[in-house]
């Protein structure tokens, strides 16, 4: 079976991996993605990085089935077509499926950064043998994808899996789509930042820094660090932050019983596994209670992978 | 095709039809449930109410492919088994699929009572021909069915479609279940009642009857004509389950993008399509945009037939 190439492009960066059928990597390479050239100069980089990557590994586009993409949207995945999306400025209505196919000579197959994320996850990570599962990855934002069947269920519109717009908390703090009290508003990073910052600055005691001085950028690491060294305040935004994805996850449940969630992205990987232990005590508590085998709360095993390999995965699912 | 008994028992009635394959119904029947005499006082009033129908269309068993049971869960449907159910004291593990069966003399199928009136919604009410679909019943509390591909979707642990216990105000108030916030304790009849009853303690002015006295009872069709009647405190609930109902209608569409959302249940019904403008208008604010058509949020259509014919389409699906 050949091999397919797997591509991620996000707002910063243009990420590669030539992946085998059974997920291992032949090559991989990153580079910025450079969002201000617009559309035809970041399609150029992807091709570019793509071919550089084929270079280090002395390969051609003819040894490979296809390339699989995953990009943030709204997007069709039928036709290839990125809508828009916030991350890459001038991006509207880019047949990119199409434009990259035509550069490279191979099938290109667009999809949904976090549906992507997903299928990798399981195909090749955490969700290997379900056939319910779903992924849930908090960063920036919160996003997901739905396996159904064994499948990624991609739902009318193609818009299943928008789990970040779950509303947890009816009228409250706004989200950036612009609603009120969407998991997103109350459990990502971004969420996280925000009250951090408001503790801060109403002079609450803190341990952000080694120091003691407010970090100029708060990342997921500096969370993840600041929650190490039992800052106060970080420890109970960390806590109220894990009782939401808590109520999120068993609304999930309640709603379409999977086997399995999976869960990612930048602040949970910070903090390992000890970041799922009061989120499943909490959906444990919100979740009905049936008999059968308990539904698995568990983290994502791919990593920095996730993207590209859920890539190849995907591809390859749609070529089949 | 051979027509099936569907029958619906809940804590207050039994209810059976003779359907034939395309919903009409042979003959009907209803009597009170007795809760108070126990599984077996119940499943032998099961037995005469079917027993009685059959009498009045001059009928017997034999001329029956199955009887299709829904009941209040939480069950096992594959067993046959209720595990135990609030308004049916002293039923605890009762293999009512096999009891019922042995005094018949016919196949008997168990399932959950509201996923039984989504599928014959799915199948022979507002959904006919949609692949996707969610039924919700608002009434003394609110549960739903998810059908996917057609299907009924059941979930890992039979437990998919418990929609009432979606948490939508985190740290709400208590639910019937225990736990907090969940879109039952903000925006069933139950809730509804609650919140009536708080404003009238509090002195509010009301218009719940026509001398405007306070009713003894409150049902769905006293909060329907009271708030026809333009009294302003039934208004304002009632404006605010809508508003909750439709938050919770788009965290299940940016979920899983079905066509279409049916609802049913006493307060639905008591109100009719009005109740579903502004439930609509909320739902679209907060369901995320994509392209193609656009999801379908619409009232149930077989009213009190709902439970003894979906009983019969379920029980029919799990012949074939």
């Amino acid at each position: 079976m050949k091999p397919i190439i797997g591509v991620d492009v996000g707002g910063t960066k243009i990420a590669v991996a030539l992946a085998r059928h059974d997920g291992t990597i032949i090559e991989r390479s990153k580079r910025r993605t450079k969002a201000e050239l617009g559309p035809e100069g970041v399609i150029h980089r992807i091709a570019e990085t793509i071919q550089q990557t084929l270079d280090s590994a002395d390969m051609t586009p003819k040894q490979f089935l296809a390339v699989g993409l995953g990009m943030p949207g709204p997007l069709n995945p039928d036709k290839g077509i990125i809508y828009h999306t916030p991350n890459l400025p001038g991006w509207k209505n880019v047949p990119v499926a199409d434009l990259l196919s035509s550069e490279l000579n191979l099938p290109v197959y667009l999809e949904n950064d976090v549906n992507v994320g997903t299928m990798g996850e399981h195909a090749l990570g955490a969700g290997i043998g379900t056939q319910d599962m779903v992924g849930i990855f908090v960063g920036t934002g919160i996003g997901g994808g739905v396996i159904l069947g064994g499948k990624l269920h991609s739902g009318h519109r193609s818009g299943a899996g928008e789990l970040g717009h779950m509303v947890v908390a009816a009228g409250g703090p706004y989200c950036g789509c612009g609603r009120q009290g969407c998991i997103e508003a109350v459990a990502s990073r971004t969420a996280v930042v925000r009250a951090i910052k408001a503790g801060v600055a109403a002079g609450r005691t803190h341990k952000l820094s080694e120091d003691g001085e407010m970090p100029e950028r708060i990342t997921s690491g500096t969370i993840a660090r600041a929650w190490e060294r039992k800052c106060p305040l970080t420890r109970e935004i960390i806590s109220r932050t894990q009782w939401y994805l808590g109520l999120h996850a068993a609304s999930i449940i309640n709603m379409i019983d999977p086997e399995m969630l999976v869960y990612g992205g930048g602040l949970v990987e910070a903090f390992g596994d000890a970041f799922l232990k009061p989120l499943i005590a909490t959906a444990k508590q919100y979740m009905l209670q049936h008999t059968g085998p308990e539904t698995r709360i568990v983290t994502a095993k791919l990593g920095d992978d996730a993207g590209t390999l859920g890539a190849a995965v995907m591809a390859r699912q749609r070529i089949s």
